[in-house]
């Protein structure tokens, strides 16, 4: 299995903490060794940072953990391979152009059958299930709505379905994001927290570390945290249910079930 | 305008030294100071670093030239804008999916009324004309090959009358990868080295570093480096001539004009 890590605010935030918590269940806290990214919108820009190394010894990770770069969407994945072999290709976050922005996902379950699924535009590059279910998520949305659907409630209700659709297949606990949106599908296994004024002291599970937000943002911050599991064991997480898809935009959230 | 870098290799090769010239352009030696960046592939996968900061004072640029990642095919460049504000949207190198391979382009030049082109599969994230140049590259290249042509030759004639169309809109120097084969097409100014057995030293014209390859490699090694002007001063570059399209693999390279 693998775990996901996502951040929506409202505006652009270092995600140095919550990735500092994920970063040790690659290797120490947690079996996860086989390779991890993330992934930060800037504006419609998008860094993608991966390295099939564990993300405890990933030079890369260190670099993130000490360089904060501010971003109002972001999604990370620590992995461990149940198909296809350790490598950059089968790294996760994956990405893909549509409609002009960059799409960008990362998955943690297992999908029997998806491979039989046809694809059309989009192709994966590596040999994972989950680009596969990607790419065949992209497919499906760039069928449906040839250019962006004025309606975010459409496109949210349709990718909702698709996520049934996976959710038939196995295991599909995913993030998904075009830079503004940050769709969250929940097959076993996704909580968020939303933190905002009175901010107060947040503790890692994974590591010593500790932040009070009070001193690092400002009263109009707004952020969300979504994760497989929660990272800090001082604040209470929100559980989301099976099947659900979440909508989160912003900081705010929306859901679909 | 802007620089190129671009390195074919038949080994795993690090392109530090290279990279380590380059930066200096990006606000030092050079004015091309509207942010900079570099694709690395490895295997199918790619790795791509970009930042909007000159290089000189980038963070990213700092990692990598302290990070030596290892690769056979890789494509570098500093921005000095022309079109499209500075932001990373707008920074190269470009990557897109087709046929299953990450493709990475990167360009110096202008190019008028390149946007009146129609674009089909792919559409530009940010506002350059250099971007939305590569997706129509793209677009034509998936047009005429739905699927990976078998013969490397006409994937390469086809590219270098595309290359050819491009000039007539202005200057066109570009660099382009599937992550194999690395393509550059000279407009102006391009120019190449091949660096084999017997190796000897090399010194950077923008930097004090230099280095004796026969230590850094085997007997075996071919490596390849492209760029818009030469990097050193004590070897003989060869200059790539107007509307030529040159082919890299493994180190190894073909024109055709």
């Amino acid at each position: 299995m693998c775990e996901l890590l996502g951040m929506s605010a409202n505006v652009p935030t270092d995600i140095v903490f919550s990735v500092t918590g994920l970063i040790e269940r690659g290797g120490r806290t947690g079996p996860h060794r086989d390779g991890w990214g993330i992934a930060f919108y800037e504006g419609r820009g998008c860094r993608l940072f991966r390295d099939p190394a564990p993300s405890i010894d990933s030079p890369v990770a260190q670099f993130i953990k000490h360089y904060p770069i501010k971003s109002r969407t972001v999604i990370s994945h620590i992995r461990r391979a149940n198909r296809g072999k350790v490598c950059l290709e089968n790294t996760h976050p994956f990405v893909r152009e549509l409609w002009g922005r960059m799409w960008c996902f990362a998955h943690n379950g297992q999908l029997k059958g998806i491979k039989k699924r046809g694809l059309k535009f989009y192709q994966p590059v590596g040999t994972t299930d989950s680009e596969h279910a990607f790419c065949w998520l992209l497919d499906r949305i760039r069928e449906q709505f040839p250019t962006p659907p004025r309606s975010a409630k459409r496109l949210h209700g349709y990718i909702s379905e698709l996520g049934w659709e996976l959710d038939a297949l196995g295991v599909a606990n995913f993030l998904l994001s075009d830079s503004q949106s940050l769709y969250a599908h929940c097959s076993t296994k996704m909580c968020w927290i939303t933190r905002q004024a009175p901010f107060g002291e947040s503790k890692l599970i994974d590591s010593e570390m500790q932040v009070d937000f009070a001193q690092e943002t400002t009263r109009k911050d707004v952020v969300t945290v979504v994760a497989t599991q929660p990272l800090t064991d001082n604040e209470t997480w929100n559980r989301m249910e099976k099947s659900e898809l979440r909508l989160f935009r912003l900081g705010e959230t929306w859901r679909i079930r």
